[in-house]
């Protein structure tokens, strides 16, 4: 240990996630195909729409003033009240009062925390979930149990030293990393379970816009106010983000959740950075009414494809023993390799001799186990490029099967 | 307490903090002379500086493809390279790996104190000093304990309580809230007190280009470098913005710091928002290498004449028992009244009846005292309405004086 690491509160507040790191950085090695990176694909940005907002609004002098000033932590209204709107569409009417403005709905997930949860407390998750929720949460140090499921006893299923519950934490739609979904059934039970237990649940819906086919599902969120009579009155914080649905880079997501629970984060949105840049706020509200809902068409166009390429590619390729999701949305198929296979060390394998990456599973689970899992993103290769890495991993998988390491 | 009171995990982490953001709704009120904020004037924003980078960016298409997409949580290398360079002509010599960029250095304050604070540990801190800065550190549940000074025993000055001693907070040039600076001597005492306490420092410079007269002085970071060899070897953590030398609104920040440090912080900004927006460190990259330190001249001219201003002005009304300091540079000046008078109170009649505004001093105080200081920004008001603005305040001290609240 070093004279630094002495100094550190904890470890976990500053935790290796070194794996993904070092995946990123092979994203730029451009004979490598990556289903790593659960990012979107540049191609499907609007740019023109955020250069000529842009620009609208630092050539008005009145308006540059207010951009580039500071502004209140809760967010700039007009982008409140449309997310608010966009909420009430989704059959979870609100006010921009309810609304925060965070920087992604990565900070929504990092703030809820703060919020909530203390050392020692519980934590819902599924096994396997979202590897940054559990970068969030594990900052402030607590323990991880089951999220209930339809039929469970939940009492019994929780570890006897469960205390407090702090949270549960679920993506109901087109998971990361899974790619799959809670059918209506699930979601009350899973509303019904966690109102039972006394806990908050974090709806992340970051995917949601992304349905390339079965019939949409009510947010949580929804449920949750048609049972109550309003969000107010419910027990769950939406966070949704523009980073699927225009682009990731302006850092724009939200919390909507009942009014008390947005004055604490307002407060801890002030001590944590003041507030989200004014300047991406405004063009992110001028770009919204331009472009959404319709600029969602082609994106759900372009990774429909994408995935059917890769389900073909899985089908046609994969040596038996394999298993995989068909996920109805996202970005993600989740695979599952014979128990003995190590989806670690066939990264290493796969991108020194197979030249194709993806994110093995085991980061994703808050018990450690996953080991034999893999996560495949089909966002940025086009149609060719996934039927040849599904291709090559598929090769390198009967060659280890043959061969092990 | 609310059923939503009972689930988080501290109250700490919700803090209070309503009397400033209500000061900052006034702003809007035109008739009010404002010297609440300490927030720059919009008119000294290089605004066409800054619409032109964002055009040129977001008009190249493979440009606007890496400035719309997620990016390292370490920041845009070449923003952090102009940042090391930057710092190495301040004397402490680095290279962009031990910069963090930040969104704003708010956010640098938070993260330094989710790394280094845990409940009880003891956080050393002048009196008064940044409320954003108390708030950031209070979410951890420190103890405070007065900074050490010139001349102090320090163990003996502590509480007998004090534990592990996390992190010393302070900003050495221009102080928020009163305007002083320490002098070459203060600051190696302060170095060496807390090299010998094993703690490390916290060097917040936000106004530190903000100087109107008098010589230069070396920022810790600095004399730490020269003394023990090099930041990497030293104890100082040094926390940058360009808030004040370009604009707020972007919140762009900056921690320069031992490369141990830098790392973990990087993990704890990948938990906590993923990355600053990549647009906007684009865009200020290009305005730094356009406008800095060119710029800085008439920011300094313009605020040099309103403190200039302020001072004749008080100097010119006060009554008899009011006293102030003299800043050399920044955007305040801090206020002593006679012991008998509140100024939380006396704001709320600066308002109602003489359409002035300041921040009262008691939230500045890590111990709750100082009711009887205030604080006075002079960079939004203009030379004459200071003077409008000193005169009514004054007039209301000795209506005050003559018949307490």
């Amino acid at each position: 240990m070093t004279a630094w690491e002495k100094r550190y509160a904890t470890r976990a507040r500053g935790m290796v996630a070194s794996e993904i790191r070092e995946l990123l950085k092979l994203l730029d090695q451009p004979d490598i195909i990556s289903f790593a990176g659960g990012i979107p694909d540049p191609a499907l940005f609007p740019v023109p729409a955020i250069e000529s907002a842009h620009r609208r609004i630092l050539s008005d002098p009145a308006r540059a003033a207010v951009a580039l000033q500071y502004s209140p932590s809760e967010g700039y209204r007009p982008l409140r009240q449309w997310i608010a709107d966009y909420m009430t569409t989704l059959g979870a009417p609100c006010t921009g009062e309810q609304i925060l403005i965070t920087s992604g709905s990565q900070q929504a997930l990092d703030f809820i925390a703060k919020l909530f949860i203390g050392a020692g407390d519980t934590v819902l998750v599924a096994r396997p979930t979202y590897l940054g929720a559990l970068q969030a949460m594990s900052a402030y140090e607590p323990v991880y149990a089951p999220l209930p499921r339809r039929g469970d006893n939940q009492r019994r299923s929780l570890p006897p030293s469960a205390g407090r519950f702090a949270l549960a934490y679920v993506m109901p739609s087109f998971a990361n990393p899974t790619g799959t979904s809670l059918d209506i059934a699930d979601r009350a039970a899973l509303l019904e379970a966690t109102a039972a237990l006394d806990v908050p649940v974090v709806e992340d819906a970051a995917y949601e816009a992304l349905r390339y086919d079965g019939a949409p599902r009510p947010a949580l969120i929804a449920l949750d106010a048609a049972r109550t009579g309003g969000i107010d009155e419910g027990h769950v914080l939406y966070c949704g983000t523009f980073s699927k649905t225009v682009v990731p880079g302006l850092r724009l997501g939200w919390v909507a959740a009942p009014l008390p629970v947005i004055r604490r984060l307002v407060l801890i949105k002030q001590a944590s950075d003041l507030h989200t840049p004014t300047l991406s706020q405004m063009v992110m509200h001028e770009v919204v009414q331009e472009v959404l809902p319709a600029h969602v068409a082609p994106i759900r166009a372009a990774y429909r494809a994408r995935r059917d390429a890769m389900l073909k590619a899985l089908a046609a390729e994969m040596p038996a023993g394999v298993e995989w999701t068909k996920p109805e949305g996202g970005m993600f198929v989740w695979v599952t390799l014979p128990a003995h296979i190590d989806a670690a060390a066939l990264l290493r394998r796969a991108i020194s001799d197979a030249r194709v990456a993806f994110v093995p599973g085991r980061a994703f689970h808050a018990d450690g186990t996953g080991a034999n899992t893999l996560r495949l993103s089909f966002s940025r290769a086009d149609e060719a490029m996934i039927g040849e890495g599904i291709a090559r991993l598929a090769a390198l998988l009967r060659a280890t099967s043959s061969n092990p390491p």
